[in-house]
């Protein structure tokens, strides 16, 4: 039988791209040392089948597509320095379509105080944006460096983008984070200068997130208490007939922070954030639920090619 | 009537792209000052349909999607230090046909010393390989620096890959450039190095890069004989019933450098190069054809969007 990228994947054919060079560090962006800093550079593609719901305005199309590669930034710590855009675009877009894409991608370089520094268009059949964002970090935030005790916490609530995709209502909380994400860019640095010990940015769901920060001999145990999911929320989604835990954990594009950090330092941090669990050593990922009992969490996010 | 981006065209989008950031240098890539040097960054899209022709493999769309970005830092006489890769691909791909792509890349950052240093992959309807090069230069090469009676010139034969594309055949020089590009860095250092007053890189043509460069109150005189097109061009262009000038002047893909450089400083040039004509005052771009008859050069080029 002859495989298909299906067949594997999406994470294991990045893993295979990091196997095979010598140069990629794992972890949310490439980090290349240069001169008495280091470089922090990511690229991201968001393709409007699959990265952009149908009620989304092509301002917010453009701004979404600077979001997703600074919100890499900010799993850093890292400053910006630059942001270069290459999109295509079917040529019988609207030109005030096609501004209103560069609108967004302006406002959002305005926003996250990066400068556009590159531009290119192209020709395709549907629109393509991909991003390249700049940043520089003298001691980027990485994804390992956190130790059993420290507690597992995020910089907002999550699960908001992933129920906002399903509702045809435009006028709420849930749809305003689906529809005009925003990356944690200020609190990134901040995590970084109070002492952090672990970041990355919810984009493939909270479980996957998890599952890509854990290290051998460590896990979690999240508690879904503290994941302070509202009766709106839970309410909202059993009309929908969907679980509401499974949004919260398999869905993601909240592009808030997951961090750990130790209690002592977690004291003196100026941002708001929200504590989920902690760092164990049980080498599991695991949930307390409401009604006490444990169970593991599933390594499953959104992830393209593999069938349902 | 509502304009469509396809009435404009891809140079003018990008021309209004640049004149709405305040942060774009226009020339062949971003150059953002950094400490005493500056970074210079370029990213571009390949499109399997617009820019991968049926011959050509799969690892050699790795390759060229390399090429591209790497030939960007060519133009400006930059050193190498880094390629970001988001690639999208179809879901039916096969896994094999994923890994030579994956080769082509790896092999090509190998042929140029430049560290894979970020990869990330997508789901999409046919391949589209996204590249970012990052690269280092103090002093770079830019496109207006000419002088009146500067000579103008090539680092190779211009034109073979656009009669390559046209053949059926692929065991000959012509599709050999079609596909299989390479970049020409080292000559672009080297011309840095012996002062060349402008340099571009010819993607879109060679016609299409003279006006790239051209700048107020001055223009170019090409000579067809110059050019050495051979013989047997000119037969399988006739044998294809098409024009040689135009294939030449028109569709590019060369990834050859265009530049310009006093005449003093071409005598120490260590590079191949083939001198095509001068730099005039003349404000206009013409060719003396090889029958003594001067024409205007048309800005005609390979673009997207624009109906023919």
């Amino acid at each position: 039988m002859t495989l298909k990228v299906s067949d594997v994947g999406e994470k294991e054919l990045v893993k295979y791209i990091i196997s095979n060079s010598k140069g990629i560090t794992p972890d949310d962006t490439a980090i290349t040392e240069f001169d008495s800093t280091n470089l922090i550079s990511t690229t991201d593609m968001l393709i409007q089948s699959r990265h952009f719901p149908k009620n989304m305005s092509y301002f917010h199309m453009g701004f979404k597509a600077v979001t997703v590669n600074v919100s890499d930034l900010a799993a850093m710590g890292a400053e910006p320095f630059g942001f270069l855009l290459s999109m295509a675009i079917p040529k019988n877009l609207r030109l005030d379509d096609f501004k209103e894409i560069l609108n967004g991608v302006l406002s959002a370089c305005d926003y996250y105080s990066i400068p556009l520094i590159g531009g290119d268009t192209n020709e395709a059949s549907e629109i393509i944006i991909s991003g390249t964002a700049l940043g520089l970090c003298d001691e980027p935030l990485m994804r390992y460096d956190y130790n059993l005790g420290d507690v597992i916490a995020v910089t907002g609530d999550i699960g908001l983008a992933a129920l906002g995709f399903e509702l045809e209502d435009l006028d709420n909380v849930y749809s305003e984070k689906a529809l005009k994400p925003k990356a944690r860019l200020k609190e990134g640095q901040i995590l970084k200068k109070y002492g952090a010990t672990s970041a990355t940015d919810i984009t493939d769901g909270l479980a996957s997130e998890l599952y890509e920060i854990k290290k051998d001999d460590f896990g979690f145990m999240i508690h879904e208490e503290l994941l302070g999911i509202s009766d709106e929320y839970k309410q909202l989604a059993n009309e929908l007939d969907l679980d509401y835990l499974d949004l919260v954990f398999h869905v993601g594009e909240d592009f808030e922070l997951l961090f750990t950090i130790s209690k002592d330092n977690l004291e003196k941090l100026p941002i708001y954030y929200k504590v989920i669990g902690e760092v164990t050593d049980s080498d599991v990922i695991e949930l307390t639920l409401e009604n006490g009992f444990v169970e593991t969490i599933k390594n499953k996010g959104y992830e393209h090619y593999v069938s349902e």
